[in-house]
């Protein structure tokens, strides 16, 4: 016998399939009219919605959320203010379904090209933010995929309330009003449903702590955009700008400690070790940065760093503690972030063309840096106008993925009659 | 307690990660010379592949093998120097790696672009036919990739003599070995073991009968390309020139019966159903082509046509038979394709532009024709000079892939020492 809940969650994937197909063949203007009219009803049901949130961060509080989540949890007319810019600024981003590249003709005379479409329905199952509801609705509908969001429970009339909002954008606009469904339940077995419906749903977004991705990765039958982890790597090279050094270490540390593009552990060519750590690891102390270091780092700072264990090499720490290595120049350098990399970002620093070059090309991660701060790792940084995530990934998609990322490409084959000789 | 198997596949994964990573950087010239050193290898080798085939012949004939399945295992002089001139028409492809696109400054004076890189290592599980041995390994090789490939058991002695001389030509060129490993044993647990390796393998792609691709998805931990069925429509408009659509019809039905780019339903427009139906039908009668029309079909041929049943129009035949319907114009036709086409290749024969644009847009299939036969769906017939498959799922690469499909695109940023304020 079927479950309420799978039932629920079947006949959101039928509606999400339907939707998809209206919406696949629709004109950007049609698109980007839904996302104003969804931005204006997010702008009259303002305070609804923070109605709805006060009443998710009382039970919050009342179930003994800590502060970091109820933070990440809470709205207030300033944050909805974002919510419905960022809506907006996805509006006026260019629409990339359509696009048409590579159009050529064959020795046989038919022309062939790659037109960019839509994936079809989306799924994101995230944790506690509620801005997420509505910048994931408003990427997959200009990117033509209907979508279905599932946040966290202890958001849930928060996200409730975004949903209706978005859902009488959609209708204003005269589009399909499932184009964009909030899962209205907390259960949890929601989520085991929508991982297991690769009938309806054609890729799978997850957000949040590993144990959400971890979960996700395990059990989708669709394919997954994940982020796993971001252990990010700076390198100085022997021919480092020291004073660019400097700056791009501190950067990449201390800019903010808690976010995936952050560097967690610094590598240092010995050839300019003695140069470049001493000031470093004053700079750290002063900010209150732990230090956990290999002997020879040990060897120049002293006191000033703790021993690294193994364990530090593999460390995501989202604090302030960075590893620092000494290391063997550039091959040391590439093999240690090829041991101990998480494939998100990592830099060098240097003034050596040819070491750039071999950094930029052996270097496997979603983003790869010359004298820069792993801190731009970021879709805005990088002209997307929004991101959906982050890809740890090599299939499909990797580092921030805006709305090339929610689409493929299908083969357009345009002939006078042409048949196979 | 491991099992030999499993023993055996973690050392082959574990070599390929390692071979994978000296493949990454390796310049497009010394990629080629190994290429051409395969090819002579191969050419070397021509007699000992050809006594190794001749052996495993001689076990399928023992053991009972049918006369199709003994057909794509025999190999021949000619077939030797077809897969050998395949590799140096793979060694002439430019070289996908490396190649960096919309690098563009940032507000921030950052310059961001993209560059296209290997997926590290492909797993590729085949049935019968050695050939494809040769064709992936030069695939792979070529977009950078380490291969671990899986034959079927009954070409075991053929795909070990291949893969000898692939690695005679590696070791000749100067590089790894372990690039191109064969799996040395019909042991079917190895399939097993090779789908769960997703922390040695990067993507597994399975060529073969429908149990087998669907035991990979199902099976598979990483990303996998596949090819599930090919049920290709042609659809003839109203507005389409008679003599084109049934050239089209003709050779998209008849001039190959077992390929998945053969068309296997043929949807006519009421409004010219009863001009172009009757010559079809005589064409196909002459050319033993059987034909299970709708009603309206029967009604318009008469005993030239069977009734077709619900099932036939979800069915790939694979052979002289066509299921054949008349539908209420466009939308009729796109809602066909919608509710039983595959993903795979549909065409329009139309002189109309604006139904022409509207099929291009709202089928969503991997490859979407105007005015051609759906036997253009190839590889070669695309410019890809080879292909690994033709994917039908929408995630990464649809339809015929070549060397583009085997990798992704990471980010590559370069600043001046530039920092995130």
């Amino acid at each position: 016998m079927e479950s309420d809940v799978r039932r629920l969650m079947q006949a959101l994937g039928e509606r999400a399939r339907a939707a998809a197909r209206t919406l696949a063949a629709l004109p950007t203007a049609a698109k980007d009219a839904a996302l104003a009219a969804i931005a204006d009803a997010l702008e009259a049901d303002t305070d609804t919605i923070l109605t709805a949130n006060a009443r998710d961060l009382e039970r919050g509080r009342e179930a003994g959320l800590d502060a970091a989540l109820l933070d990440r949890l809470a709205l207030n007319p300033e944050r909805v203010a974002q919510m419905i810019e960022g809506v907006r600024q996805i509006q006026a981003l260019p629409d990339p379904v359509g696009e048409i590249r590579d159009l050529r003709y064959r020795p046989s005379g038919i022309q062939v090209g790659k037109m960019r479409v839509p994936l079809g329905v989306v799924g994101i199952i995230y944790e506690s933010r509620p801005n997420v509801t509505v910048d994931a609705a408003a990427l997959c509908l200009k990117s033509g995929n209907a979508a279905i969001l599932r946040g966290g429970s202890e958001a849930l009339e928060s996200n409730r309330a975004i949903g209706a909002a978005i859902e009488q954008g959609l209708v204003d606009a005269g589009l399909e009003r499932h184009l964009v469904q909030v899962v209205p339940t907390a259960d949890r077995a929601a989520v085991g449903e929508l991982l297991a419906m690769d009938r309806y749903v054609d890729v799978i977004i997850p957000r949040g702590g590993k144990r959400l991705i971890e979960r996700v990765s395990r059990e989708a039958r669709m394919p997954v955009i994940k982020h796993l982890h971001g252990i990010c790597h700076v390198y100085i090279d022997g021919a480092a700008d020291e004073a660019q050094a400097i700056a791009i270490a501190d950067n990449a540390k201390t800019h903010r400690y808690g976010v995936c593009n952050a560097m967690e552990t610094l590598l240092v060519d010995e050839a300019i070790a003695a140069r470049v750590l001493p000031p470093l690891a004053a700079l750290y102390r002063d900010k209150g940065v732990e230090l956990r270091g290999c002997p020879r780092t040990l060897e120049i700072v002293g006191d000033l760093a703790v021993p690294a264990s193994d364990e530090d090499w593999d460390t995501e720490y989202l604090a302030p503690i960075l590893a620092v290595r000494v290391v063997d120049g550039l091959d040391g350098a590439i093999d240690h972030i090829a041991r101990h990399g998480s494939g998100h970002t990592d830099a060098i620093v240097t003034r050596d063309y040819a070491r750039a070059r071999r950094f930029l090309t052996e270097v496997d991660s979603s983003s790869v840096m010359v004298n820069a701060s792993t801190r731009f790792a970021d879709g805005f940084e990088y002209g997307l106008g929004a991101e959906i995530g982050i890809s740890t990934d090599k299939f499909h998609v990797r580092g921030p993925v805006g709305l090339e990322g929610l689409t493929s490409e299908k083969w357009i084959v345009l002939g006078d009659g042409h048949i196979r000789q």
